[in-house]
This record gives structure tokens, C-alpha cells and sequence, in this order.
């Protein structure tokens, strides 16, 4: 299949920083489109990916999964997108459409799902390439309207770290009446926040920092509790419906379970791996509570939050950077530096 | 209050055998039924809680919750019993009937929920004791209608085993269409194949024992896949919607999460205390995953399962014992020597 040629950002190599890179990008096929990329989020994701950190990564790695852009081309087929449209494409960009998942709309749990980048393209026969570009080709059925009234920049994070809430905030049913509960205030958390107390909740983040909670308070959050202190912990035992963890590091969920209502859920999306220290099943047992796992969201679902947002006027809080600040970025999002999250200018790459 | 004397068998002390005590029984309140118990089963809780396994054992203990017997008196206001009648006590004797779960018919997630024995008895001041006794004084709230057509011996181990894995099996919509697993064949595992064939479901045992698998197809059990058997547990890799986890010792729940589907639940109903080793949140994000506990049901669902055994024939499997045999019958059920549960015959505790 024919190729195109385009400029990049991104590394050959796990102990490399991202630079600028030439990668091929397939010609549409019928069902394609094209996207000019304006903006594109930077996810905790993308630094794991660059650098290797789950092991599995296939170089040259071009991060980027938080994707808006212009829509350029379109295939023959092409029957949901047009030239000129604003338009979004977040974590998958392809999957077998025919397993039970595909058929309930949660592509993101198909064991034959492609990631945006590092993913396989069928059609090149090679590994797939991230946002951080100048354009993308990808099956429309993966590409996302944008609603108008809300600014282009902004919406680039809700393409991950807004779906990876949204996702199992309606799965577990959030809405008015419920009690929520956000654990950690970053990239996720944030989006977590806004999003509950659209639905309507009763949200308290839970944090270790006392300097966050302004910034809850302001994002809609009813309060906040700081999860180090024992007398605050002890106030909100058996209070929660369902908590979202946000949290990207290994942490002791035990006493989070504690703070779950009967028939309460805690779902873990920031972390993956082993839950150290042991999970005590004695509290599970004696309110029926429940410790979960959520990936993203399926495609429709993705667009149900964007429609949302749009509805809403939610946007996260971004601080837009050019890409020749990328690696700089990537080491202040190790440092939680970050409010609260970044997007890259995608124009900056023409320079 | 006034208090009847009536022969039982319990322990002094943690490190005894049970032996020939008298107890106090309070006389019958206005809501108060007085069973004579005919028969009692006999649950590994039991155990724990008479060698005080658990720390918070109150001597003398009186074990059993597992109890069948006749109405012999009746309170002036007890309007759902009458003399003469066959009913049951499960694990609860009282609750607070005011907090949001007891509304919802959750009385086993009510804070001030009352075990049958090593609970506090509010007129007597005391302990509950248990139906290894020849009497009992309960309010009519939690006693319960046996169907006529059961045998009343088999019908005991209803009340724990059965409603133990009754109630995850009806909570998680187990039904037609539904794979379901269950871990382990004891007394749980058993009724959990039983009760899970009669709903319709696909029922799989998960066991380590090679020789239980003719049992586990006797009672219900589509097929039987040896837990120890990489092979056989690679066959089931993503299978199963539910699965009741019936295993009362520590063990590693990752390689069953491993079997469940996307939104599969794994449900902790066998051990309390921390899952060693560490649970893996990688599966459970990648496909939706949860792991939960269940304590028992309450006293609308335990009846329903009564209604529900009556309807459907189903009973568990019983060795009945005379009482004078409970330590023999303890040292039996550590080592699983047991199909699949012992029942008091509480006629011998007159000899």
C-alpha cells in the first residue's frame, strides 16, 4: 500500500528523548480518514510508552493518543465524517468489530483491539503511530465528532483522561444521589471531579495534599478529604457508592475499601499491576463491596462524552505547550508539576 | 427478664471439645417465637468460633446456625408463625430494622446485626447461643417458613451454605445463558453447583481434586476443570460471568480472574482475611473486572431461596450425626471428610 510521508515527534530508543522523526502514514482506504492534527493531549501513557516501562514497547515509538485535528480526506465509503470537520480520535483506532465486545460497543475490551500507537496497522504492516504528528489515517468508525462550542484545544484530554473516568462513572451508574469519592487530582482525577458533579453526585476527592483542595473545591468537588489524616478517613467510613482511583503509582486500596458504602465499588483506572499490600477480603465480604478494574471506553461511549462535554461546556484544564517542549514536560508530569494536563500545539512542529 | 434453663452443647473455653452445657433462654416477648430445634446443621463458622479462631469469641459458645425446627409457643403479637409450624434460623437473630440496609432487606449488612450465637442478646444482656440446643427464642422477623415438602433434616444447611452462594447467584443475575464457576465442592460449593444448575446457568467446578468430579457432575455441574491443570485452565481463559468462590483458606485468586469475562465478577464468600499474594490489577482494568465479597442474605432472599428449594426438590447433601459426635465430626470437616455437610440430629441431646 502507498505511504505518505510526514513529520513526527518521537524516539528510536527506551533512554533517548523525543525528536523530530519522519514516519509513513498509509493512504485512506475507503473507509479512512484523513486528519491534519492541531492539538494533542500528553498522557502518562505516552512517557511509559517512549520509554519502555511496561516492557513491550516497538521502536521508533510516536506517542499521543489524546488526538484533534481537521478532517482532510475522506475515503469513498466514508459516510460519518467530511472534509473540513473538527474532528477527535483517541486510544483505538481499529479492532475486529465482530467479537461479543465489538458488538456491545467496548472495542477497548476486544483482545483484538489496536492501539493509536504501538498498536499493528494491518494495511502498512507495521506498528501504528501516536498524535504527536502531523496528520493521521484512521477507520472512521474510530474517529470522534467535536462539538463546536467547545475550544479545540481543550477537549484533546477528554480523548483519554476524560473517558478513562467517564467510562466506569457510568457503567456503576453515577448520577444525582450518588456518593463519590476521586482518589488523587491529577490528569484522570481532575476529569473525574468535573464530571461526577455534572452527573449530579456527591463528590469528595480524596488526596494526600492539603495544597489541592482549592483546586477540588473550584472543580466542583463538595470537599475533600485528606487521606493521610486518620480523623478524616475515619468520618467518611461507608460512605461511598463508588470511588475512582486515579492513582498511577502502587498504593495500599485498603483503606478506601473502608470508606465504601454497602454495595460499593472501587475502580481502579490509573494503576496496573499488583495491588501491595494484600487486599483484606474481610471488608469486601461483610458489606458486599466490590475492587474493579475499567479500561478507557468503547467508541460510542466516547462520543457520548464528548456530546456531554459539549452539552455541559466541559473542558479539562490544560496548559497548552509547543512539542519542542516535550521532553521538559514529560519530566514535570513525573513531578505531578502539572495543571492538569498537557496539550501540544501541533502547529509547532511546522517550525 | 425471666429465663428458661435448656440443655445444650458448647466449650468453655477455646482449647476444649464440646461438651453437655445448660443455657438461658429468654422467656418469649410479645414478637417472639420459641422453636424446639430438631435439627442443626453444622458450618465450618462453627468451628472457627468455638477455638475462637477469630479473637472475638464470648465463653461459653453455643455454636449452629443452621436450625430446623417446630414453633412450641408464640408471642401476643406474632402474626407470621403459629405453633405446630416447621421453620428455620439462619445467622441472624436481630438487626436495627431502621439503617438503609435493613429497609433494603440487607439485614446481614446492618451494623447492629445480631449472630444466632456469639452476638448480644439486648433482653438477656448476654450472648446469643446457637442450635446446638434443644430451644430457641427468636423474633418472628427472622424465623423462617420451611417448605412441606423438603425433609426437614436435609433442609438445615440451607440456612448458611445455601443462602451464602443464594445470594451472589441472584445479586450478580445468574440465570439462563449466564457461565458460571464455582471454586471448590464443600458444603458451599456444593449448594453453589446445585442452586446455579437450577437457575439455568452453565455451571463449571473449579477443583483441585480429580476425585471429585463424578460428585460435582451428580449434582449438577456441566463440567469439572482441574484448577492444578494448566492446560484445562487455559481452555477457560476469559469464560465465566460469575464465579463463587467457595475456598475457606487463603489461596491466589489471580488465576481465576484470568477466566472471567469482560464485566465478570469474582465473589468472595469462603475467607476472610488478606488475599495473599497480591491481587493483579492489570486483568481486572483489561477487561472490566471485579472481585467482591458476600456475607450470607438477608431474611426476604433467605426465604426466597426456601420457596425456591420447596419449588425445585433441591436439598443439600447430609451425613447426619448425633450430637455426641460433634468433635469427631469437627476433626472430619478440617480434613474435607465430609459429603457435604453434618447434621445435628438434636434428638440426642435428650439421651
Amino acid at each position: 500500500m502507498n505511504a505518505k510521508r510526514v513529520k513526527a515527534y518521537g524516539t528510536q530508543t527506551a533512554e533517548a528523548d523525543l525528536e523530530q522523526l519522519i514516519i509513513d502514514r498509509r493512504d485512506i482506504t475507503p473507509k479512512d480518514v484523513e486528519i491534519t492534527i492541531e492539538y494533542c493531549g500528553v498522557c502518562h501513557s505516552d512517557l511509559h510508552f517512549a520509554r519502555n516501562d511496561w516492557g513491550f514497547s516497538v521502536y521508533p515509538v510516536v506517542p499521543g493518543h489524546e488526538i484533534v485535528g481537521r478532517v482532510t480526506r475522506v475515503g469513498t465509503d466514508v459516510t460519518k465524517h467530511k472534509v473540513g470537520d473538527l474532528v477527535a480520535v483517541g486510544c483505538l483506532v481499529d479492532s475486529c468489530r465482530s467479537c461479543n465486545n465489538c458488538k456491545q460497543d467496548l472495542e477497548q475490551y476486544c483482545p483484538g483491539w489496536v492501539g493509536t500507537y504501538g498498536g499493528h496497522d494491518k494495511h502498512l504492516g507495521m506498528q501504528t503511530f501516536g498524535g504527536y504528528s502531523e496528520s493521521i489515517v484512521v477507520d472512521e468508525h474510530f474517529v470522534l465528532k467535536v462539538p463546536n462550542n467547545l475550544d479545540p484545544v481543550a477537549v484533546a484530554p477528554v480523548l483519554c483522561a476524560g473517558i478513562t473516568t467517564w467510562s466506569p462513572l457510568r457503567h456503576w451508574k453515577v448520577g444525582k444521589g450518588s456518593n463519590i469519592a476521586v482518589i488523587g487530582l491529577g490528569g484522570l482525577g481532575h476529569m473525574a471531579v468535573k464530571l461526577a458533579h455534572a452527573l449530579g453526585a456527591d463528590v469528595t476527592l480524596l488526596s494526600r495534599s492539603p495544597n489541592k483542595i482549592q483546586d477540588a473545591l473550584d472543580l466542583g468537588a463538595d470537599r475533600v478529604v485528606i487521606s493521610t489524616d486518620e480523623d478524616q478517613m475515619a468520618e467518611v467510613q461507608g460512605r461511598f457508592d463508588v470511588i475512582i482511583d486515579t492513582v498511577p503509582n502502587v498504593h495500599d486500596i485498603n483503606p478506601y475499601v473502608g470508606t465504601l458504602a454497602t454495595n460499593g465499588t472501587l475502580v481502579i483506572v490509573g494503576y496496573l499491576g499488583p495491588l501491595d499490600p494484600f487486599l483484606n477480603s474481610m471488608p469486601m465480604i461483610m458489606g458486599r463491596k466490590t475492587v474493579a478494574g475499567s479500561l478507557i471506553g468503547g467508541i460510542a461511549e466516547t462520543q457520548e462524552l464528548l456530546d456531554f462535554c459539549g452539552e455541559h461546556g466541559i473542558t479539562p484544564e490544560i496548559e497548552m505547550i509547543p512539542i519542542q517542549d516535550i521532553n521538559k514536560a514529560y519530566e514535570r508530569m513525573l513531578k505531578s508539576d502539572v495543571h492538569y494536563r498537557f496539550v501540544i500545539d501541533m502547529a509547532s512542529l511546522k517550525q
